[in-house]
């Protein structure tokens, strides 16, 4: 060959490959409970590189990966959820209202690692093609780059937390980037203090899963 | 142990399951050739399974999968794909036009399986956790289960193409499910003709990935 580059072996996936990645999917958790351990140089940038490869509409590719590092930013992040959580708390009451009192629902006091996610809501890349009649696909393209770095995380021992509960409107200004981007999610990242198959809100007896069955329709 | 279950083994993920999950990350594909081939029996139903162990906000598990056989429903699709992707040529004009029109962008003719996902976009399951600031987190939650499909099928030699040049506001309605359901996505599902580690629009010269540090900030 000359010039060229040598054609790449495409991989087999085995059945034990299927196996753990089942397992992998089985075990990711949405993690509030971390270690203040830093994570080893140069993770965030693999994993992010990583999630860079999920699919987007049109090829697109408009996920805007935030780390955040600076302390009056993350005490803005910390207020804007105390905040949310206050209000959340207040549309609950009686027994409901207690239980959610005591759930812990985000980790962003001890996450060494914290990442907001955001979605170039109209980007040039990729001329427009696929989102003409359905633009949510700009932002679906985000959530499939944060699921790609979250799993590719857990089989490293990283733990994620997506915080949800926040007001979306002054985290791009809080933040200093465009006030265009669209925020999608801000996540907790750092090693978890526990592993578990079960999801935390099922194990705090809030909500059990149901069978997949329930989800599965013909037509 | 008197009553309990034994205690599951906590999987370890190593350095060469890790160099497999970065294979399937970088192998998966948009897939618009499939060959017509029916896919094994519960194929289907193990994949939507694992499917629904995907990250939901409040494991409120909004996801609703209907699969589509009846004819008449497919040929509704493509109608509505048809209508759709002309009225997205029409928006190009000159050498994009010409480029747009020689894409392949759905395979609708040969999938042997068709897949529409919807949310419900107010469940009662999770008690409205962690979504009241931002309700577009129960679209999300359909995401994070597609894309694990997604993976997971590839990990089987299975190819997903993701339809999203679709008017959305006829598919509950044309696919007989209930009008409430927010349609995230229409996917065809099936071996694929060829596997590639470069996204169609790339090699058909329209859009090429940009450098991931480009999308990586620090504040």
């Amino acid at each position: 060959m000359s010039g060229g580059t040598a054609a790449k072996a495409i991989p087999e996936f085995d059945a034990g490959f299927r196996v753990k990645l089942a397992d992998l999917v089985l075990w990711r958790r949405d993690v509030r409970k971390f270690r203040p351990d830093p994570l080893p140089t140069g993770s965030m940038d693999r994993l992010l590189r990583l999630a860079c490869l999920a699919p987007s509409v049109g090829l697109s590719e408009p996920w805007r990966f935030v780390l955040v590092d600076d302390p009056a930013k993350r005490q803005r992040m910390r207020d804007n959820f105390k905040a949310a959580n206050a209000e959340a708390l207040a549309s609950y009451s009686g027994d409901r209202a207690t239980r959610y009192a005591a759930l812990k629902l985000e980790g962003l006091d001890d996450a060494p690692v914290q990442l907001a996610t955001f979605a170039d809501p109209d980007p040039e890349q990729g001329a427009k093609v696929g989102r003409r009649t359905m633009p949510e696909t700009v932002a679906y393209s985000v959530v499939t780059a944060i699921h790609t770095f979250w799993l590719a995380a857990r089989a490293e021992g990283i733990g994620v937390g997506w915080v949800s509960i926040l007001d979306p409107a002054p985290v791009a200004r809080d933040l200093e980037v465009p006030l265009h981007w669209q925020f999608i999610g801000y996540f907790c990242v750092g090693y978890p203090m526990e592993v578990a198959d079960t999801p935390e809100l099922e194990r705090a007896n809030w909500q059990k899963r149901a069978d997949p069955a329930s989800f599965i329709f013909h037509r």
